[in-house]
């Protein structure tokens, strides 16, 4: 397969790092261009304020910054944009890289909703990718714009996904203690977060909640059918640098035999990106570990390269309204959460294309 | 009033400098006595870690560490006693003293499900105090055993109650954010507790669970009838120094109007402890506060001295079951959830003596 | 004395917060205005995000957030003005205050070391209060401007002022371990905070070196001869929230007896602060803690509320080149370091006037 | 080369984690036994609480657990040991081990001044290994007794080599400011490491002062001369999981023309380990870091897999006494400082053996 040329946008920001680390080695994409705001012109590897654990790559060092401009992108030949970036300025420009036969895969909020943007979560919902043909047809553009949901989300609908498959679900109620890193680089101060947490993250639980039920929907003709499931999630913010904790209780359709016939379910869990042996797909997108105190985000978020959740605390209650089950699960927020679900989500389009699926 | 001789009990780990802190200046309560274990003999303000974040008070530096010895202390005039021991020797010596006629108030484990112990929350179920009767008659002892409840619990209950009376309460799933000094001064590795939660406390869940029910039972003759009320709770911890934090979704048996009304009922709640003005009752047991980013414990954690539970991110969730509440709530551990719990409890005990009703 | 009505320019930053909880109760100034930038016109109890730990006084709340209008405060009748006014813009304020007869404590930057403004850390140098004859002579202001130092730098030079005295300086080098509240509410990102420091801090070494020489410095005539001293300081910033560490090694002209003596002459330092029981002056400006892993921020900062500085670990050492003494120093950064400093310095200036010494 | 049988001895601990670690993969070296405690005969996997923050190697998943007995050890072909054992325990076990003929290099503190055990920092003074001849000698025993220095002084020799070669050492004062893995899993309670930092660490003063004259003393004969050096040091502890920092003072005998001049002696130096590219030796010792804010322990201490020190603000400093350099270097407390050392320690030792220098 021939090297795809690809621009990171927004390249200096956490999730922008994580493309770039996640990218090395890559085998058959090739980052050509990385873009910014206020480091245009300079070198990577002295713009970028990188905090990522491991060494910034040398190639990366030596790229200049460009600005995020679509006809210049065009011009230089970039095949793939992997989007972190803002919000306020995403929907624009990677709209523009749409109209100009560039596919773009972000990271970015705007758009996740719109019915005919696949909202992928590799191993979930692959088949969602055939959005595309709707999103062709309307927008008109050349290329496609695949999203990756938000953080929290991204690593809940995975968990729960064979559980839908299997039990059914009825009700979800989630309590997240999410990572600095979710905030950005500067989102956060430090004063908010030694001796503390903060029970509020802005605009975390709506995407929490109606994320999902796109995510976890079935693909009907053209459209995918938003899945009919009573979410509530409370989402905080505890001092920690990478990896989402989520506790999740979940009502059951059916009961489990037991907690041992949930665990080989989760544990059992593949999908298309596993058989298909694709690059960023973790061997195994869920682990059930057995420590009764675990997961843990020191010792469990670089689980499968940071792809795989990690979940423990499994527990089945006997409720009087249904059978509820109780998990603690663990994702790398930027890796599951951001960059490696985008890489993924274009590595599942190229996919279905070459096998003609598209 | 007299000022009634007390001892401290294990006074040398946090909940015992939790006492110390809470009985400097109190109207009715001297502390005579502090009690240890290996530091026996030597001056408390030599021998205590003191940990507490205002000064150790200078009675209490000159006081000679005891033995925790029941026969030590009835000699030496002790009326009350105030027990942080561990729960691995905690019941012998407390009955030992029960038994040499000192009364107790103890934040230790066991007992506190005997169906004739009062296990107390003062605002919440003060006339359970009146289960000394049954005990008298059956233990047969001269002093009387009073028990505070676990310090998650504790402050679960104190949120509850109101809604319980207002609304009546169907179900309750809880996820709490515990503060490191719940597991005492040294009980948790700094290891364990930078870049990381551990969502694991050994015990916890099933006294929160259990605990609860009796606290929100009500007195039928001699006895306390546990409230059929199904909890479902998962401890974490996190590195906060003081203050736990609980995300609280309660399905109510009526909903209310709407969440300004929620918001005056806890606001308003009132008990014995507020009319009667006891020493250690706060004026507001609940504080609704309003920002959407509360509450957090390192600026809410001294609301009422410590013994006010502060809640925040209050929300109906109109469900297909039902209505459901969702709240954060936050208390400081040591204080409302154990040594001030505990005062407050000796306090109730004494109102109902001084008022005739024991 | 009748009271004085003051205003804090600034006053909803970390300092700004400091000086309302300090002058909460003080015995002759009055807090009348609170001045802001963007939260002009608010309540400042709904402006601000209040950080200390200790709640809001309630008067203070009320308060409507002025602008930092020299002309209106002087219209409203101020008299002294508190400021932590960002250093970008405190000294055209300042001055316009002054010029209108408004008397300006300051802890911001600009100014510090003109010769004519005296840089007051009440114990060490309250006789440079003096050069507000020269300030007046030279400016023709009507109020004055009184300045206190650099946080690092008032903690570090109330330590080295008996040192200095009683047996000679030759040398200081200095490394601080500096609390996350110095840089303001949100000036560090928690990215940089947890699991980590930062071994830079911009300008504070160049303020260490500096303000120290013209602290120590003495009274000639109308002007302060700066003190010929060799310091080098490393500042580092440290995941604390409150409590500057600093470890010094000082070269003493002439050899203590013994570290016993040293602790003694730390332990006994008084000044005129103290004699003349100004009510921000703590009893003992230096406590020499005997525990030999002490002093530690959380356990020490609020040593004399805040304004002592806490000495530990102190050590003779017999070098070839002459004696040294190693110690480690530890202070509260916002109120001995910033508005305890400057509110001290008003009232060294105000004892100065009624004592007719100006 | 044949591979060695080596058993890692205290490997459930923190260094022992790392033993495993750096292990792993290594060209010539074989795990076949790892010793414990309280763990005996359970599988490592199942027995170690693993804090290294990739994972668990699987081969040593499965090695059961033997006790550190030297009889059982030599009886199974075990070659070399890797001690991590604690101190109180480690000086017996060692030298049964030598004694029966299986060389060990150890991080444990006991022997390390004796005067015929080499104290080997690889970089520094690999030649000290020939005080194995002495030591077989004296001591008759068929195996040797190799020492790394303690984690700080590993750090601190290493940057001061160089130093001392080019432009020579007359005085040195250094602050350290000091991971929490350094005490080990549960050696230091979450208690003291949240909102705080400590000021002392037992016993780590004497060891950096001395074991640094040691190692950077010159061999005579079999003896090795400790350096003259005057050297003074402050040791703290901070909440970092891994890396130590330390702020160091170093006056020179010699002037370096400017500091890019000293940049490039330090980023220049290399030893035998490089030359003879042993596997554990980083391709550069001292990496000098430009950013005027690094290094910095969560960005750095990986640098050189562990095994580097990175250096940063470095300054001149023209003091009347004469020059002094000031920088802040950062090295990894466990590799670099522990495992890493005694692995480097033992790869220098079978090199002078390959080459015929022992």
């Amino acid at each position: 397969m021939d090297r795809v040329r690809a621009a990171v946008l927004g390249g200096t920001g956490l999730v922008g790092q994580r493309f770039i680390q996640l990218l090395d080695g890559h085998p058959f994409i090739e980052v050509t261009h990385i873009t910014g705001r206020s480091s245009v012109g300079r070198l990577y590897g002295e713009a970028v304020d990188w905090r990522v654990e491991v060494s910034i790559p040398e190639w990366a060092r030596e790229i200049k910054v460009s600005p995020s401009d679509p006809e210049l992108l065009a011009r230089e030949g970039v095949e793939v944009a992997f989007s972190a970036l803002p919000a306020s300025i995403a929907a624009d420009i990677e709209v523009g890289l749409a109209k100009r036969g560039i596919d773009v895969a972000s990271n970015a909020r705007p758009m996740r909703m719109d019915p005919d943007v696949p909202l992928l979560n590799g191993e979930v919902n692959h088949s969602h990718v055939k959005l595309v043909k709707l999103q062709r047809e309307t927008r008109g553009w050349k290329g496609v714009i695949l999203k990756n949901p938000n953080c929290s989300t991204a690593i809940l609908t995975l968990y729960l996904k064979p559980l839908l498959d299997e039990y059914g679900l009825e009700r979800v109620m989630v309590t997240t203690l999410q990572a600095i890193s979710g905030a950005g680089l500067r989102g956060l101060p430090a004063m908010y977060m030694v001796d503390n947490l903060v029970p509020y993250i802005s605009g975390e639980e709506w995407k929490i909640e109606n994320e999902s039920r796109k995510i976890l929907g079935s693909l009907a003709g053209d459209e995918v059918e938003h899945l009919d499931l009573e979410i509530t999630s409370t989402a905080t913010r505890v001092p920690v640098i990478d990896g989402h904790t989520e506790v999740v209780y979940a009502k059951l359709s059916r009961r489990p035999e037991d907690i041992g016939e949930v665990a080989r379910v989760l544990g059992g869990f593949r999908s298309a990106p596993q058989e298909w042996s694709l690059p960023t797909a973790p061997e195994k997108p869920l682990v059930v570990r057995d420590g009764e105190d675990r997961p843990q985000p020191r010792l469990d978020r670089l689980e499968g390269d940071g792809m795989s959740v990690v979940v423990g605390r499994l527990s089945l209650i006997d409720s009087r309204d249904g059978p509820w089950l109780r998990s603690v699960i663990l994702g790398h927020n930027t890796i599951r959460g951001a960059a490696g679900a985008a890489i993924l989500a274009y590595e599942v389009y190229r996919a279905y294309q070459d096998k003609g699926l598209l």
